[in-house]
């Protein structure tokens, strides 16, 4: 096949790549390096030492005789060469990771607000007006996240994507299916929201072939094909904004740095391995709608943990600390959450579970690149709102931790 | 109050305008004057003669003695500067119309599809991240569409805004309130529903109060204060992209065209007179959601007919023929509608109805401006995809008509 990954320089788009390239497919990536310049922005950089992507698809092609191809390109700004480059390659299927997909970044100020919402939505949609345009049948799968529902569910287990609902007509009582309802608890997570709405329209408007992966936490940093060779490692983010929670632990108890729970750690989250992931997507790309098909939605994660289990866990690895930090969020303190992955599991996949991976990780990621760590970056200082910003501290080393465990 | 109408320079902004300083309040107009750009894109004019803004605000100081303010501002291109107009001025109040709202225009190309998003989305979620950055408690009131919801429901009252549904839990069956499904039927109409979604996010995460006006199909001309100085007149749109149907039709009879019904004309629509629409404007003000609610949602209408009952009212009392054409629009070819309104009716909305209003229109406005209208722009020629466009036909006063009755 011949695949466009569009984020394809990104922490999920660059292993999905090597893993596609390596499987005999022509991928072409396509990316405006945005998340190279957020890190400038910030001040902030991948733990683990990246390479340029142009240098990294060098050493593929090197170390295998495969190419990847690197074509830098705004999705959210250069409709009219998005559109004469799909003309141009015709691809047979578009995976979609390009957007700006940290949640604490995206509340930051209204600039990464408006930055969030214009780069996302222009993105996305964009590429469905370019796929009608060019009349490409395309199968184009994306990455959406399982936060669009927010986490203040009644308690029932998380469809997958759709719901049944009876609703009370002259005639009694009919059955209507809709998109589960969504609650997004970010600006990032809404437009993902948004997004769902877009390829719910595309869809049935225009018969365009959509497959939506509404995806756990990531954690985790090698996969078979990034271990080949010490300059195609992927990106490992530890910093307040795009660190995601698990992989904020681990680098915490490589440098000592107490692990920092948010308020009670009482939330529940859905974890899926890098290594995983990449499966998913390919298991996904083998298994596309046909069109006029309503898009096809799949829950991609393999467990749900409460986070202060998940630091308590990785403390009794390691021997660090657990360090109790006002929320910067706002949400529920205690939720529950029971997500169904069914379709996942009868494809084919065998999830790596945290109990077999963590130690990895711990030994061969975060301890091997702990020099690299800046200790300044670790704490997470996005206040979800105003009145959040003043409950929060600059140190949590310091005194705003409430308790240690 | 001081109030800001965003897309005052519009259809529904001018005359609400005026109602509003009328009323005694202190109003601010902001437009980009956008929609006088695309009538000279599509090389079309309202049918009735339309003053600059300048010069309507003019003449109704000169009239009433009372100052309406213009600012020519993009609410999706400059944020800063609404921003820092909002600091400064400090509105009590924002009426939000500032939005593309035809959706044949936002079906012509994929450069419509994606200047209809962008514009809307960006407009929308500006006012959103501004209101919020600059501390601003004021009522946002937006005008949202009843065509969010599509029009192929099981045939249920649609509610106002809001459903509750019944979730299995391990624990039996639970109560959820969530937003009323949304189904849209043209990327306008989803912008509509991508705005919803915000609304919710920042009622919620930031305490915004906002109300979303979900209106019907816009009819009429005249309102008390536009009447008042012929320079005063509202615009009135009659073309293929941004003329609503009911105005079509009267100017199809105006001018003795056929009536031209989309498909067999069993779509069933919402109405609301222009006058009636800016009275509920004005009763929404009046009745603020507190900090903390959810977003409070109206159906903003007061009638609902099947098209081709209207073109058969119209037909009667014009004598004009009725012509069946192919339909642009992919949608379902008959449905029924129900919509609930007892929200303005329990705050005293008296509706204007189409049997008493018609009239007044075909003689005062359609048959006074006849001569204005330019034939070739009646057809409504933007398809909603590459092979409803090959059912169309340039000329519906020729053989594309069906038949006619
Ligand atoms: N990492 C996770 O834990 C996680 C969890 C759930 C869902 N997801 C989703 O998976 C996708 C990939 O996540 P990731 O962790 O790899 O993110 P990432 O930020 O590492 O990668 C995204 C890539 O997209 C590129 N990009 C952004 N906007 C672009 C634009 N307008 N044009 C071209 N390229 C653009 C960036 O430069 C970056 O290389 C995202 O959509 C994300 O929302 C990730
Ligand atoms: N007319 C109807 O039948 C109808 C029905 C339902 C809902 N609505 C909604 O009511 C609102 C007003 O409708 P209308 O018929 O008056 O439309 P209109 O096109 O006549 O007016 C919209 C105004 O907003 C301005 N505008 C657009 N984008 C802007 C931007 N980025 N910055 C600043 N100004 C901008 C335009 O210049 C125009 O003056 C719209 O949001 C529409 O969706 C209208």
């Amino acid at each position: 096949m011949k695949i466009a990954v569009l984020g394809g320089d990104g922490f999920v788009g660059w292993p999905t790549t090597l893993h596609l390239s390596d499987a005999g497919h022509e991928v072409h990536i396509i990316d405006n390096l945005s998340r190279r310049w957020i890190d400038t922005e910030l001040g902030v950089q991948s733990l683990t030492p990246m390479d340029s992507i142009q240098e990294r698809c060098r050493i593929w092609h090197e170390l295998t005789g495969k190419r990847i191809h690197f074509h830098l390109l705004d999705l959210a700004k250069e409709h009219e060469r998005l559109k004469s480059w799909l003309a141009e390659h015709r691809p047979d299927a578009v995976i979609h990771f390009a957007e700006q997909r940290a949640a604490p970044y995206s509340m930051k100020t209204d600039r990464h607000k408006t930055y969030t919402v214009d780069n996302n939505i222009s993105a996305t949609h964009n590429l469905l007006a370019a796929l009608v345009e060019t009349g490409i049948d395309a199968h184009l799968v994306h990455l959406g996240t399982m936060g669009v529902y927010g986490y203040s569910s009644v308690g029932a287990p998380i469809p997958e994507g759709y719901l049944d609902i009876e609703i009370d007509t002259p005639e009694g009582k009919k059955e209507q299916e809709i998109l589960y309802p969504t609650r997004p608890g970010s600006v990032y997570h809404m437009t993902k929201s948004l997004d769902q709405i877009m390829f719910q329209f595309y869809a049935q408007n225009d018969g365009l072939r959509i497959t939506d992966l509404h995806q756990g936490i990531v954690w985790g940093t090698h996969t078979e094909q990034t271990r080949r060779h010490e300059q195609l490692i992927n990106r490992f983010d530890y910093d307040g904004d795009y660190g995601t929670v698990l992989n904020r632990f681990l680098i915490q108890a490589a440098i000592d740095y107490p692990l920092t729970v948010h308020g009670t750690g009482g939330q529940t989250r859905a974890f899926i391995h890098i290594q995983d992931s990449v499966r998913c997507i390919e298991l996904a790309l083998g298994d596309a709608p046909k069109r006029g098909d309503r898009v096809r939605i799949f829950n991609q994660m393999t467990e749900t943990h409460r986070v202060r289990d998940l630091a308590e866990l990785i403390g009794r690895l390691t021997g660090s600390r657990v360090a109790y930090v006002p929320n910067p969020r706002k949400e529920a303190a205690e939720n529950d959450l029971v997500v169904r992955n069914e379709q996942f599991l009868a494809l084919g996949l065998e999830p790596t579970t945290l109990e077999e991976g963590l130690l990895e990780e711990v030994v061969e990621v975060a301890k091997r690149y702990a020099h690299r760590i800046d200790r300044s970056r670790v704490p997470a200082l996005s206040a979800w709102t105003r009145d959040i910003a003043q409950t929060l501290d600059r140190d949590p080393e310091g005194k705003s931790i409430r308790s240690i465990s």
